[in-house]
C-alpha cells in the first residue's frame, strides 16, 4: 500500500483525489494539507505541510504554486517523492523543481489524464508512419464551452504539426472547399453534457485508423496522478513526465 | 424470380445494376435498353424499349430524361410497373409520371439508397421526439469532394429544419464560440478516399442518441432499386417513393 | 414554470429528480412526499401526499407501489397529472392505474430514458425496412456488471425479433463459425467505469446503417421523466406512455 | 519517379498494384513478371525476371516461393532494393532472404497494410502505458467469413498478451458472467460486406481510449507496398519490415 500526502485536499482536484484514494487499495492517505482547513474530514488536515509528523511514500499536489517552497522543503527533508499536477508556475519556480528532482524523484505535467497523454504519444508515431494520410481531428463537448476548439485538440494538432508541418483548418463550406493536401480539418462539436471525446482519424488510400480517447469525469486526473504515484515511488531521483510513463 | 427490364442498362449505374441483378437469385433479367448498344452484353440489349418482346415483372429506369415518354408507352401497354431513378425531369415530365401512376404501379425516387432514405425518417422522428437536444451532424468524404457540405448532409439538416426551425453552423473557432441553442452544427470531414459517412448526433442532458450511414460503394444505389422493385411488382396502380418502403 | 410534486423525494432516483428540477428553468419543485423525512430539505417535505396544500401541475412519482393509493386519491381530489416511474407494480394496481386514467392524465413508463425509448421505436422502424440486412448488437457497461447481455440490450433484440424472428447468438468463436442469415449477433463489452452504450447495426451489401445510445448518468431517467412532465401537463384524461412521446 | 518492377503481376494481388502504380506519379511500372503471360499487358511483361533489360529502383513482389531464386540471381546482380510480400517460405528460404539482405536491402512482410501494422505498434505502446485498463477487441467482416474472431484480431490480441499475459474471452453471456481482471474480450461482429474493422478499447476509471483500423478493399496491401517502396528505394543493405516505417 502506497502512503500519500495530498497537497491542497480541499480544493475541487484534491477532494476528488482523496476520494479516489480511499476507493483504492492500493493507496492510503495518510494526511492532507490545505491552507484553511475549513470543513471537517475523515483523514488528519494540516493546514502548512511542515507540521505532518505521517511518514509517506509520496506526495501528490493539486494545490498552487504559493505552496511549492515549503513543499519543497518538506519533500528534501523526508526524501518523500513529488507528483506536481499544479501549473501557472513562473519560471523561476519550475528552476526550483528541477533543482529538487536531483536529490528526491519528482514527477511533473500539467494534464494528468494518462490517456491524453498516450494519445499525444501515438498522434505522433502515426504521423510519421502515416505522413501521406490526410488527417482530421474531431472533439465533441458540452454546450456550454466558450473556446473552440478545445485546448486538448490543439495539443494534438501541434503533436501533428511538429511532425509534418501542416496548416488547420476549422471548418469547410462553399461550392469549392476542396481538401488541400496538407492541412488538418479541426471540427468542435458541442452538445448536451458531453464531458470531452477527442478523434484523431488518419485517412489514406483505402484505409483508416482512428484514434479515440473519452473522458467520462474529471477523476482521470486524479486517477493519472496516482498512476503517476505508483510510477515515482521507487524511482531514481531526477524529472519525470508523463510519457515516461507511457513510453515504459 | 423478379423478371427486370432494365432502362440505360449501359450507362455507369445501370452498369452496376446488371451486374447486381446477375448477383441476386431472386432477380432475372431478361432484357436492358440503351440508346447505343456500342458493346456486347450477356443479355438481350434493345436501342429502344418498343422493340422488346420479353415480359418483365417490372422495368428499372438509371438512364435519363429523353427515354421517358417510350417508356411510359411500353409500360402502359404491357401493364409492368416501373421503378425510376432517373433525375432532371420537368414539371411537365413529373405531371406525365403522376398521370402514368393511376393505370400502373410507379415507384420514384432521387436518391435509391435504402439506408439513406431511412435515415432521412429516423432523424424526422428523432428530431421530434428530442426536441431539447443539441443536434449536430458529421459527414465523411474522400479528399477529391469539391463542395461542402455533403448533399445528403444538407438534406439530413433540412429534414430536421422542417421540424425545429434550426440555424446551420458549418464551423466553430475562437475564443468566443459558444454554441446557440437552435443551431445545428455542420462538419465536413475530407479524406483519403472515404465513400460517404453520415452522423446525426442528439446530444441532451447525460445521454446521446447517434444515427449513423456508411456507404462503400455506389452499389448501394442499385440494391435500393432491386429493394423497390420488389416491394413494386404487387401493388395497386399508385404513385410510391422509398417513404412507402422505410414506414412499411 | 411546471409545478412539480415528487413523490419518493428521498430515494436514490427522487434524489437525482430534485437536483435536475432545481437546475432547470422550466420547473419548479413546490413539494415533495417521502414516508420518513429523516434529513433537511431545501423544499417543503411531507410524509404523505395527503398533507400538501400546495397546488402542483403534475406529481412525478419514483417511489414504490405502496404508495399508490394516497397518490391516485390526491391526483383525483386535485385533478393533478401523473408521472409514474416506480415499478413492481401488481396487475389489480396495474388496474388502479389504468382506471386512474379515465379521470386524470397518466403517463407510466418502466424506463424514464427518453433515449432509450427512442432507440426502440428507430430499431422497430429499421427493422422492417431493411429486413434482408444483417443485425447486430453491442452494448458495454463498466467492468462490475454481473449479468450480459443487458437488459436494454435484450429489449432491443426482442424487438427485431418481433418483426423478424430471428435468433440470438451471444458469441462467435471457431473455424467454422459463420453467420447464419436470421440471427441476430448480441455482444457484450465489459471495460472500466463505462455507464451504458448501446449499438445496432444493420449492415447491408455496402450499407451500413448503425443506431447508437450512450448513457452518461442515471440522471437520463430524471430527464425524461421531466419530459414526460412537460408532455402530459395539458393533455386529455388518458393513459400514456413514452410511445406517444417518441412517435408524436 | 520511383521505377519499379512487379513480380507476380497477373495474379491477384499483382493486378491491384499494377494498377496503384498506374495511378500513383511518384511510381513508374518498367516491368511486370508472371509465370504465364496469358493476357496483353499495357507495360512490358516477361516470364522470367533475368530477361529484363530495363533498369528499376525497386523490385515488389507478390507473387509465391518458387520464384525466389530468380529474383534474388537478378536483384543480387543488378543491385536492385526488393520489397517481399509473398508468404508461405521454408526456413531455408527465409534465410537465403536473410543472406541476401547483407548485399542489397530487403524489406519483407506478411502482411503488407501500413494501418494494420502501425496499429500492433500502437496496442503494444497502450497496452504497457495502460496496464491497468480492461482491454475489449471487436472485429468485424462480411457475412461470408467462416472463421472467427479474425487473424488480425488475434495478432492484436497476441501483441496485447505478450504485454500483459491475458486470457482470450469469445462471448459473454449469463447471470453470472463477470468480467474477470486478466481477460480480453474479443467480439466477431458479422455483417453485410464489410471488408475490415478492427477496434482494441482500453477501458479505465472514467476514460476510454480507442484504436480502430478500417479497410475499405485489398488495395491497401499495394499501397502498403509501394511505402514499402519509397522506404527501401536508398537504405543501407539490411533486413526492414513493416516496424521499421512504423517506429521511423
Amino acid at each position: 500500500m502506497i502512503k500519500v500526502i495530498v497537497n491542497g485536499c480541499l480544493g475541487k482536484m484534491g477532494k476528488v483525489l482523496t476520494k479516489s484514494i480511499f476507493d483504492d487499495e492500493a493507496f492510503e492517505l495518510v494526511a492532507g494539507v490545505s491552507r484553511e482547513i475549513n470543513e471537517t474530514t475523515s483523514y488528519n488536515a494540516y493546514s502548512n505541510i511542515l507540521d505532518i509528523n505521517e511518514k509517506a511514500d509520496v506526495i501528490i499536489d493539486f494545490s498552487n504554486p504559493t505552496t511549492l517552497k515549503d513543499m519543497l522543503t518538506y519533500s528534501k527533508k523526508t526524501k518523500t517523492p513529488l507528483v506536481i499536477a499544479t501549473t501557472g508556475y513562473t519560471n523561476e519556480e519550475l528552476n526550483m523543481i528541477s533543482e529538487h528532482s536531483k536529490e528526491v524523484p519528482v514527477f511533473h505535467s500539467s494534464n494528468m489524464s494518462l490517456g491524453v497523454n498516450l494519445m499525444l504519444k501515438l498522434v505522433e508515431i502515426s504521423a510519421k508512419a502515416l505522413s501521406n494520410f490526410d488527417i482530421e481531428i474531431i472533439e465533441k463537448h458540452h454546450n456550454r464551452k466558450v473556446d473552440a476548439p478545445s485546448g486538448t485538440a490543439l495539443m494534438l494538432a501541434n503533436e501533428i504539426q511538429a511532425v509534418l508541418d501542416n496548416e488547420f483548418n476549422f471548418g469547410r463550406h462553399g461550392k469549392n472547399a476542396k481538401r488541400k493536401e496538407n492541412e488538418i480539418g479541426i471540427h468542435a462539436v458541442r452538445g448536451g453534457t458531453i464531458v470531452g471525446d477527442h478523434s484523431v482519424i488518419f485517412a489514406g488510400k483505402d484505409e483508416i485508423v482512428e484514434l479515440n480517447h473519452t473522458a467520462l469525469s474529471k477523476e482521470i486526473f486524479a486517477q493519472g496522478s496516482l498512476q503517476a504515484a505508483k510510477f515515482i515511488v521507487n524511482k531514481e531521483n531526477g524529472y519525470y513526465n508523463m510519457k515516461d510513463i507511457v513510453s515504459l
